[in-house]
């Protein structure tokens, strides 16, 4: 293994700690974790205390330091807002340091300017947390879906948002309660305007812009409609004709269907409350998760789906963005090296259990004679079994003859087959008609 | 831009020629497409008629000239079956040439002989058109999810067999029609016991897992069930009970609470029908579509979803692939360059457009007075505007007042803008209340 490969590290909140504690803990993870360290921490306050046991001779006020110092080769800015992070991501850029950033406002608006000076530096700069958390979406569509012809992105990338409308539609109730219920459970600010508004969301669509289509828009002109004004009146009726309402945040190819003109392209984009059919794949995406669906030539329609926020999995999209460039380095520092990522090399030893020790829910379905006490018997058997129930329902049938089916909690393969052979042998059960596994 | 890089195609069926048809098209494309070109073709029957023009003199009947082919720096095997697929594979690796594959049998039972064939020989040996077809799902576990501890991969990864439970569920018929049905609409073979024993998805779930947990297992001792002995009587319990029954693949660590054995961990593997809570993710997969979830520490739940089959898709998936390849290749051949499909290089100019151009459906709800005629009113308006309707609805109001919602068909914003300024000053017309987009 190489030298290690110092960090810098910009922020320590919510998402700077998540990704301390991903550094810190590399058992069971990828082995290029084992090759990264924290070098050097920027934080506002040294007092503050913290839940995260850091070094504290690596830790200064300066944010600037942290991108100076030499140990540090890949910056990670996870402090927000526009200054004084646009300038020291441009800094590390012009030091030749690739930068890893959550940072969608700055990428929303200085992306090209930042895009063109990596690439004069050769470095890069890897954003995969600045849009759906910990959804991998800037990478699959970067790499994944790089043949395609994309038409349409869809996503539904602003957790507030989705979390208020869901609460909207199932409980009725109307936005100013569901706004302070979600101040309450700290899914938003105390000035929500930024997501409520549209904001947030127009942010995070023209970064998936710029890389669906290969090149940016101005982030500024973005048709913008928030969810502040929406009347329940509204979700209900839509409810009736079979429509849940999202905020949506859309890019869409309008020159699609000429490829012809292949140097300039024509994009409808747009943030607003929109019907979505309940068969649509979006209409189920509730609560504070994000989803982005991709429509493209030949793929057809993809989409992605997770936690749109949070500490962890901002931390994982991070760290992903860390390895990556890791691993590239490896590709330039070894002569022939391959990058682990990409080859996926195998790094400890799998062993399948016994099917035995699997665990599982299951679901039962007995023929039984109706007699009285018939359920009572299964139970006992259950229960000599620590097999734990969560239902047994008896379903009527013909004959003096009845169906039981029975849901029970997780345990063991071997201690439901085990039960299950007792039961057969009972005088009253005619047969076990189905036993599968439930999630 | 380099030199081209020579492209060999084992197989032009179906997705061979999907590929073929991605590269021989590079408009509108990732840039990096136009670097690459198909270089030898080998099929099985060179009088085939086939829907793709291909210059003769590419074609062979021998795979392993495409192979040795000097101009082929790339090997893309599209042919399936084990062999000669696996010899054919290994024979490229040994010449020091990658390998893009759509092979899950091969890979799920040699991949670990593959891969380490590949590390010695310094070359990738990519899968991405293996499992869930076009969905990218190999790529975000090898690089995007790198930093996690990956707990549980549970998929629905064979179309086949979904499309059969989502049809016994949705129309009632009986394993044995609905299999018909799918084999008329070309969606199951004629010996369809591969997919509906389940045996694809063990090859498919065996190749996550070793991405996920990092070690190859035993793919002949995955407990495989596959639906063919599924009653519709439990199909109709299960909804009843609020599940819906999938065939479900999961890989599970039972040592992930347990992380300080960072070098060996025992893996619980099946294939088998599953009751899935309706409220779970999962539950919504219908038809042919796949979908992946991978839980992970600490990100969460992400969900990956798409067409788990089909030319386009997988021909997406490989040339995803091929495209990375060539990316890393770039690296390697110049000084200081960067890898352009993770560096997201802008390559063309994007405009946003008018937002009067921009299509749309529509939703709007109106304010009226209870009057005859004042829905031919407004539908003459929208007739004159050309703005098609979906649907039109009165519902009731107190106090000689109505409410209508009306849905329109796709129109532009300005067109329904344009409208609904003449509705508002109809004087029946007391106001718009709403007026939000439809998907």
């Amino acid at each position: 293994m190489q030298k290690k490969i110092g960090i810098g590290l910009l922020g320590l909140g919510t998402v700077g700690t998540g990704i301390a504690n991903i550094i810190k803990s590399p058992k069971g993870r990828n082995p290029l974790v084992s090759s990264i360290y924290i070098a050097r921490i920027a934080v506002r306050d040294k007092q503050k205390q913290r839940s995260i046991e850091i070094d504290s001779s690596l830790v200064t006020t300066d944010p600037f330091e942290v991108v100076k110092d030499p140990n540090v080769q890949v910056v990670v800015e996870v402090m927000g807002g526009i200054e004084p992070a646009k300038s020291l991501i441009l800094l590390a850029i012009q030091s030749g340091k690739s930068v890893v950033t959550a940072n969608k406002a700055v990428i929303a608006r200085y992306g090209k300017e930042i895009s063109e000076a990596a690439i004069k530096n050769g470095v890069y700069v890897l954003i995969e947390a600045a849009v759906g958390g910990g959804i991998p979406i800037i990478e699959p569509l970067k790499q994944s879906l790089g043949g395609n012809r994309i038409q349409k992105v869809t996503g539904i990338i602003n957790g507030t948002t989705n979390f208020i409308l869901s609460q909207m539609t199932k409980e009725g109730g109307n936005y100013n309660d569901v706004l302070k219920e979600a101040q309450n459970l700290g899914y938003a600010e105390a000035d929500p305007s930024a997501d409520v508004e549209g904001h947030d969301a127009a942010d995070k669509i023209a970064i998936l812009s710029g890389l669906a289509f290969g090149g940016a828009i101005n982030r500024e002109k973005i048709p913008t409609k928030g969810i502040s004004k929406l009347e329940l009146t509204d979700i209900h009726y839509a409810d009736k004709l079979g429509f849940e309402i999202k905020l949506l945040a859309i890019a869409e190819n309008l020159s699609s269907k000429d490829v012809s003109n292949n140097t300039s392209v024509s994009l409808a984009l747009r943030v607003e409350p929109t019907l979505v059919p309940r068969e649509h794949p979006l209409s189920v995406v509730n609560g504070v998760n994000n989803a982005i669906l991709i429509e493209g030539d030949p793929i057809g329609q993809v989409m992605f789906y997770g936690p749109g926020a949070g500490a962890g999995a901002t931390a994982s999209a991070v760290v992903a963005d860390i390895l990556n460039i890791v691993g590239i380095e490896l590709i330039k520092k070894q002569d022939n090296s391959l990058d682990p990522l990409l080859s996926g090399i195998s790094w400890r030893d799998c062993f399948l259990a016994n099917t035995r020790d699997i665990p599982q829910k299951n679901y039962v379905r007995l023929i039984t004679k109706d007699t009285p006490g018939v359920i009572g018997n299964i139970g006992k058997i259950f229960g000599i079994n620590n097999v734990s129930i969560q239902s047994i329902v008896q379903f009527d049938s013909s004959d003096s003859k009845a169906e039981i089916i029975v849901i029970t909690h997780e345990v063991s393969k071997g201690q439901i087959s085990d039960s299950l052979a007792k039961i057969d042998s009972l005088k009253e059960v005619t047969k076990i008609a189905t036993h599968l596994s439930c999630l």
